[in-house]
Parts: structure tokens; C-alpha cells; sequence
């Protein structure tokens, strides 16, 4: 009785429920910026929802530093955690998968399935490791154009992404205007300032300075780099919190209630930090983190096209542009930096910036007001399907 | 010709020129907060213009977390870098050695020659190495204060620092109120949030896991965790600058002005953090930096007294309190938190926000306005001995 109950907990009702991987493999070669070829490879990607009859409703989702294409709903019953984005895609959600057609990808380069570092190189039958080329987000958007068309996707509905997510929804309306009705940049910037850069550093050579590292070569080894890729992520963490954020979970408590004059856990802070650090080297790849740290510095628009204006000029995309009050990494003054260059390109913007606590994080929380601006969005762009 | 040219070279006018340490040793017992205690220790110290016949005109100076007694002058005729404060501290600078007497020891714990991780500890004939206890600033207050009685220093005319410098400030008129007419509480903090505890976490992970760290013991094994304090330092600098500064320096500027996919340096901002880290190692301690991390972490007066303002509510000196305005680190905000217990405990207190693109290396540079106000308040002070 008792195992009968608990073997198929029931899923929330406005969750899109179970849901599978699918894998689309190429065989054509994919050149990339760096000037490297890809002799055909491999986007692993989640869909939610129906395609309508005249495929005008399909809503490509693009994923940040360390996510993937598990958006949404659970892989299986006993799945206690859904997709990274299952409080804004579902029914009824303001991501509605009873009026959306959504498709999430993983991003080349990436370790959740889709071709990179973990993955085989068919040239020499062993997992590509550190050789895998450094990919860019026109690259990710290419690969992205591709699955598009495998699956008749002429134009999306609207191209969402929040942080390194917002950087490819950008690239999407310079290298594909004509495909994207609605360009959803969230949590973004129009480049990484020099403090991200230095940020970054600092985590790669915490990898690459691991004992374990060997060069990238570490699975040759029988090693992962984990503690290096633990630090990369308690530091990486840091910066998606906003302070207040922190001070409200943590303040000054101790784990033990008083100070122990040791180096092992005393701040409750510093207990979580390592918590986060360890689950996420059982989840990451430490070279794919490399490389998808790289692609946030290269990211450049401006420096492409003379300015940021420039770029957007051949856009033909309505534009909705999201910040967040808290956000430090990628603050608000950076989102109008964005919006400027929209309308100085003559470009038809909408912006928000949304109050919230929760640092650069906040564009994974279900914000009130935050999902009241994307539902009421999306509504009228479904309308005018 | 040329080597007698080259042999001598001419200090600054307003050096306080060639300047050599001393050490002071104490034979008693130092009982310390953790409940350690220390068998005798040593205070490595500098000094700086006269004492007058009365010793009214004595001036503390209190260093940060990698700063030491080496406040100004030069230690020999070939030095090509001055004290970290010599900007400050000289005849005619704001702190003025023609009128005061200056007293900058090395703290207990740091790796400057006063008692430390790397000295010599009495009952193993060993360096202390991770057995040195953890010291907290009401022992370096305490240290300091059996420094003014051997040099028969009864009251410091002023007590200045700033960071963890201005956390002594405070902590000697919390603890020997009587015994400082002036207190300069420079870009500090009532104590460490929880992002800067997280910070400090990271990098001490970052010390901890290095492979030639060996549990502190890295002597007796002839290595030194060099990268993983490198990282620590790294991470430091970019919290003591600002965004902006940061962008000004470096930008987005590439080193061979082109992006090349790989990992070796690219921008100049990842050059310039390896470098600092790089020097670091040369002249700093892992022990030392652990150590002084948890220093900064404890210090936290209204756990103590009940409330900041109750910790003011016995001094008796004036406070200067100063803070700039790029310092993320320390932010005006937290200044403006010492203002206001000073105020609600009644408090003499002079408040000053620096403008100042710097962050919280401000406070080390000569911002003319920041320069005008300690010139001006100690030159007040001076008249009134």
C-alpha cells in the first residue's frame, strides 16, 4: 500500500509533465568562428507544447552559463526537481505551453548531451576533452538556425534568454533578423565589463591550477578537476546573489552557534557556498565550464559592428528588454545600455526593470511582476499570430 | 663616472628617506581571545619623525590585510618603492612627520618579522606554521597597547587605519578608550557581510586546496601553495577595485589584439590580475593570509556590546570617519552604519565621503580632497596638544 502510494507521486497540474531528451544529429560540418570545423555533431533539445498548422507558434528558450534543455516538467516519476525554468514554461504559465510550441536546446560545447567536451570525437573515437574548439553565441545560434529548419521552424514566435541566454537572443536578430518576431533579452549585457572578465579568470584558473586538471586531459587520468570546478562555482555563485540576498538567507550565523577559531565551516554562508560548489561538479564538465566562460568574454556585437546600434539597425524583431534592481553581474545600467542602442537604431522596445532581491538570479524567480510582463507579452504576440 | 651617478640615488624631498625596522620583544605571556596564548612575541615596528618631550604627539597607524609596518621611507639606497602610505606619511604630507611621531607595527600573525605563522615558535624550536592561533583585532589592539607602554606612549594623539586598519581604530576605543585623543576610521566596516565573508571563504578554499598545501605544513614539505594563494590574491583585487576603474585601465583590451580561442592570456585585464597574484606569493604567506581572512570575519563589536552604538558609548576620542564612493567592498553605506552609532551614542564625529574612482584601494591613494582632510584635521589636532 505504502509503495503503491509513493511510486507515482502525482506532478502539479499546470506542470508540463513527463518529458524526454530527444537528440538531433547533423551530419553537415559546422565551421566555426574560431576558424575549427565540426565534421557533424549532435543538439540534444526538450520541446513543450503543440506546433500549430502554419508553424507560427514555436518559441526557441536559450539557456545561461549552466543551464541546458531541461526547461521544464520531469525526466521521471521519481523526479523530484524539474527543468531550471518550470515556474515560467508550462499550462497556463506565462511560457504557455497550451498556446507555445517551445523548444530548448543544449548548447554545443556544453555537457548535457549535446556535442562538446564529454562527447566523442568521431575522428579519433574518444571523448573530445580539451581539443574541443572554443564555440561563440553566433556559433550556438548557427547550430540553433539548424535545428530550426530540420524541424520547419521558418520564424519564431519569439527567441527567449536570460543571461548568456539574452546574449544569443541579440545574435539571433543581427545573423537571422527575418526569423525572429519577438526578441525576449533578459538579465543581459551587450558585453562582459572587465570585472566579469577578471571574474572568469579567476575561475578558470581555479580549474585549470587543480592538481587534477592535467591539461583538460583529466578523464585519461581517471580524475576530475572538482575542486577546482567546486571553487569556479562558489565563486561564480557569489556574483548571482545580490548581497541584501545573501545578508537576508545567512547574516553573520554560525552553523554551531558560536566562533570556533578554526578553518571549518563557522558562517552558515560559507556552509552553503560549499554545498553549492559540490553538487555542481557532480552535474559539470570542468572544460565545458572553461569554454562557455570564454564564449561570455568573446562576446562582442559592438566591436563587430562599429556599435552596439549598428548591430541591432538590420533587426526587424520587437524587442523586450528585462533587468532586475538587484543584479550586480549584470546590472540594470547594463540592460539600458542595450535599450539605448535599440532606440537609437529605431528599433520598437519594450523595458522593465524589475524590483527584486535575489541578485542576477532573479531572472530564474517567479517574480510577480516579473511574470506579469512576459505573460502579458506573450498573450498579445500569440493574438497576432 | 656613471656607477657613482647611479650608486646614490636621491630620495624624494618629502621622503622621511632611509628608514630601518625595529623589534620589540616581550617576554610575557599573551593571553588571546581564542584562549591560546602566547610564550613572548615579537613586534616588528616602524617610526617616523620625533616624539616630543611630553609624548603628546604620537600617531598610530594601523595596516590592512597585506600591509605591514613598512609605511613609508625606504630601507636602503637601492629601493626602488617606498612604504605603502608614503603618499601619506612624510615632512609636509597630511600625516605630518615634522610634527607628529609616527608608530606603524607589523601585527601578530603576518609575515613581516613580528610573531607569525613564519617565526620561530619557542616550544618546538619549529616555525609556528598553521599551529599559530588564530589572533583577532582585539589582540592586535592588545599587542599594540604593551607597545605604547614600552615606548611610554600613554595616549596616542591620533589612532588611524583603513579596511581592516580602521577596524583597529575602532576596536582601541572600544578597548582602551582613555588612551586615543583621535580615531581616523578609514573605508572600513562595522563588520563583514556575508558577501565579504563568502569571499574571504572562497579564497581560503581556494589556499586550503591547493595541492602543496599539506594542512597548513607546506614548509616541512619545501613547497608553497603559491597558485592557490596567487588565486586568493587575484580574487582580492578585483573586490579592492572598482568596476570602473577596472574598465578605464584595461577595458576590454586584448594583449596581442587579437582573440586567439584559447585559454593563455588574452585580455589585458587577465594579465594584469596574474601579475598581481604572481607578486603576491613572492611576499606574502598562506598561513598569514588564512589567518588574517578569519581576523576580518570575526570582527563584530555589536555581538559583543549588544549594539554598535552601544560599543561608542564609552569613548572618549573624536572620530573622523571617511569613506569613498567607488569602494564596493566597504561601501559608504557601511561607513555611514559607524556614523550613525557614533551619532546615537552621542559621539563627536566627523564624516567625510571622498569621491573617487579608486574602489577600495582609495583609501591608499592621494586623492586631494581625501589628503585635504586628514591634513586639515591633523594639523587642528596638532595645535590643540
Amino acid at each position: 500500500m505504502k509503495e503503491a502510494l509513493s511510486a507515482k507521486p502525482a506532478q502539479p497540474a499546470n506542470s508540463v509533465g513527463l518529458v524526454s531528451p530527444k537528440t538531433q544529429h547533423f551530419n553537415e560540418a559546422l565551421t566555426l568562428e574560431s576558424g575549427s570545423t565540426l565534421n557533424g555533431f549532435d543538439l540534444v533539445y526538450e520541446t513543450y507544447g503543440q506546433l500549430n498548422a502554419d508553424k507560427s507558434n514555436a518559441i526557441l528558450i536559450c539557456h545561461a552559463l549552466s543551464g541546458d534543455h531541461h526547461v521544464a516538467g520531469y525526466h521521471s516519476d521519481s523526479d523530484r526537481k524539474p527543468g531550471w525554468w518550470d515556474s515560467c514554461v508550462g499550462p497556463g504559465k506565462p511560457i504557455d505551453t497550451d498556446k507555445y510550441f517551445v523548444i530548448a536546446p543544449n548548447n554545443l560545447g556544453g555537457c548535457s548531451g549535446s556535442t562538446g567536451p564529454t562527447t566523442m570525437n568521431p575522428d579519433t573515437g574518444q571523448p573530445y576533452g580539451p581539443e574541443f574548439p572554443i564555440v561563440t553565441v553566433g556559433d550556438w545560434v548557427k547550430s540553433q538556425a539548424m535545428l530550426a529548419d530540420v524541424l520547419g521552424i521558418e520564424r519564431w514566435a519569439a527567441v527567449i534568454g536570460g543571461s548568456l541566454g539574452g546574449m544569443q537572443v541579440m545574435q539571433w536578430s543581427f545573423d537571422y533578423p527575418d526569423r525572429i518576431r519577438n526578441a525576449f533579452v533578459i538579465a543581459a549585457a551587450p558585453k562582459l565589463s572587465t570585472q566579469n572578465i577578471a571574474f572568469n579568470e579567476v575561475a578558470r584558473q581555479a580549474i585549470m591550477n587543480d592538481q587534477d586538471f592535467h591539461g583538460g586531459h583529466y578523464n585519461e587520468h581517471n580524475v576530475v578537476p572538482n575542486r577546482g570546478l567546486m571553487l569556479a562555482r562558489m565563486l561564480g555563485h557569489i556574483t548571482y546573489l545580490s548581497d541584501d540576498v545573501l545578508d537576508e538567507k545567512f547574516g553573520r550565523e554560525l552553523r554551531d552557534g558560536r566562533i570556533k577559531f578554526g578553518y571549518d565551516v563557522e558562517f552558515q554562508v560559507e556552509s552553503y557556498l560549499r554545498y553549492q560548489g559540490r553538487s555542481f561538479v557532480d552535474r559539470f564538465d570542468a572544460n565545458s565550464y572553461l569554454l562557455l566562460t570564454k564564449c561570455l568574454d568573446y562576446f562582442d556585437p559592438a566591436s563587430r559592428f562599429g556599435s552596439l546600434a549598428s548591430a541591432f539597425r538590420g533587426a526587424t524583431a520587437k524587442f523586450y528588454v528585462i533587468s532586475f534592481s538587484s543584479d550586480w553581474r549584470f546590472s540594470p545600467a547594463r540592460s539600458r545600455e542595450i535599450l539605448r542602442a535599440l532606440l537609437d537604431a529605431d528599433q520598437d522596445v519594450t523595458y522593465a526593470e524589475i524590483e527584486s532581491k535575489q541578485g542576477h538570479d532573479s531572472f530564474l524567480m517567479p517574480i510577480p511582476r516579473y511574470h506579469e510582463v512576459l505573460r502579458t507579452a506573450l498573450n498579445r504576440i500569440h493574438r497576432k499570430l
